[in-house]
């Protein structure tokens, strides 16, 4: 079950994470800290386990994806501390949980993000901790510095934060989506891949489309969570993006066309791991796993 | 001169750094334009300049530290932006003009921020602009990922804000001026040295000397001038420090004191120089320079 194997990722990436966090100077306490609770806030790993999946998909083993495991939920960790920052969605809770800014102090949690970002390109450079290849190395940072940055993640935020309010088509939300959360799910599957160190081009190819289909299936599914789903159960504020004014799948296509699109792309996704056998099937519980989640 | 020297570096890292900002997207026009506001405004490119010196001085081409002279102010840049935040520094004018979040707002200045963290490790990275080998590409990211992240200048920026209206002693001072500033010019340095192609461990090490010097003595005449310079020659608000409390050299010291340190720190670094030949004068230049400029 998806449950089972994700409780395994978690603890595996959890042990690969706890050992960044200690500082290396008294005076730097605090600041290691902020970090720390920013990146173990009860997350579910997901990009975590992206990156195993598809490192076992192709037949490698999990402790070679360690390191790429980790540095996808540091980018994914700093993005959140930013994102909830008061200029930005300007969010106090995060799973229940005071936002970094909201236990610490604004100041510090920009610098914590700022810090997580370095770190996650820190560790894929480090030999110690991600032993692989000078050139693999690289290429998962090539990967992850443009999936993180202007081009990727970052540029996603920008379009999110310039289109509140403003009734998007459905091919302005999908450039806003894979940008914004579609971007780093695709580097998590193709970091996890390279870490295999048994990644050809048409396997590359083939997990590339199912990243996109699923990347695109979380984000329709969160925003029909967003509509159906409580606080409580989803550990943030329900009806957020409503009262804000962000375009959402089921305000641009109606609720039951939003629930069949997410059933489309993942059907999509699932097709696009036909050429793998029992090892992806990790990675095809996750797309069936998306669109049944209820938080 | 060093005046000439740097107009030479100045031209050479900003026609490289001027490729990075094409958006790729409509949607993200707006996010590239402040991430190069925040790259164009003005700065003397110190830090390329000391790339490009110490590749010189061990007798490397420009061309071939390119790469390191962008990714090092794409550094610098992110965290002059970040540090101006209303959170943080909470300043509107840098070198006269408005701060990425007044020319701007905020979000986007978070945001352009973080694309620039992300942006100056993918040049690195990437073959085509940092033709170099795997390993030597990967050597300066691990320098400039740690020299950035939070045990070098995201960790000074913490202590220093942790510090302010705190009576530091000399050795506090020492290592949060170590994170916040020195860490980034020992990595210009040395990414410089790098991509010589012919850094040797008695160079590099000779090199790392002269860094930590220069780097110190920039903080104390910038102390210094706080004090003795006005708004207008500064480009920023003279005697913000003390209006912040902030520990500096000339109140710890007595700017007698404070001088006379600076002087000797140039020593040290010309020291550090002795033994290379004339390609090193560019360095010796600029050590000259730090504690006899105005703003």
């Amino acid at each position: 079950m998806i449950e089972a194997y994700q409780a395994q990722c978690q603890r595996r990436v959890d042990a690969a994470l706890e050992s960044l966090f200690a500082a290396p100077h008294a005076e730097l306490q605090r600041l290691y800290q902020a970090m720390r609770y920013s990146v173990f806030n009860g997350g579910k790993r997901v990009r975590p386990l992206l990156v195993y999946a598809a490192c076992e998909a192709l037949g490698g083993e999990p402790a070679r994806a360690d390191a790429a495991a980790c540095a996808v939920e540091l980018i994914h960790a700093y993005s959140l501390v930013h994102d909830d920052l008061p200029a930005m969605d300007d969010d106090d809770l995060r799973r229940g949980q005071p936002t970094t800014h909201k236990a610490f102090d604004e100041a510090v949690a920009i610098l914590a993000g700022d810090g997580l970002q370095s770190l996650a390109f820190e560790v894929l450079a480090d030999a110690q901790r991600n032993p692989h290849s000078a050139e693999l190395r690289l290429e998962m940072l090539v990967s992850l510095t443009r999936a993180a940055g202007p081009a990727g993640m970052v540029g996603g935020q920008a379009i999110d934060l310039g289109s509140v309010g403003q009734a998007l088509d459905q091919a302005a939300l999908e450039i806003m989506h894979r940008h914004k959360t579609g971007a780093l799910i695709e580097a998590s599957v193709h970091l996890g891949a390279l870490a295999s160190g048994a990644a050809d081009p048409r396997a590359l190819k083939a997990l590339q489309g199912y990243a996109q289909a699923i990347g695109l299936a979380f984000q329709v599914q969160d925003d029909i969570l967003d509509v159906e789903s409580d606080t409580v159960t989803l550990g943030k504020t329900q009806g957020k993006d409503e009262a804000n004014h962000k375009p959402t799948y089921p305000a641009l296509l109606g609720l039951d066309a939003a629930k069949a699109y997410a059933l489309e792309l993942r059907d999509l996704a699932l097709h696009a791991l036909r050429p793998f056998g029992q090892s992806a099937e990790p990675l095809r519980e996750l797309a069936r796993y998306i669109v049944e989640r209820r938080n």
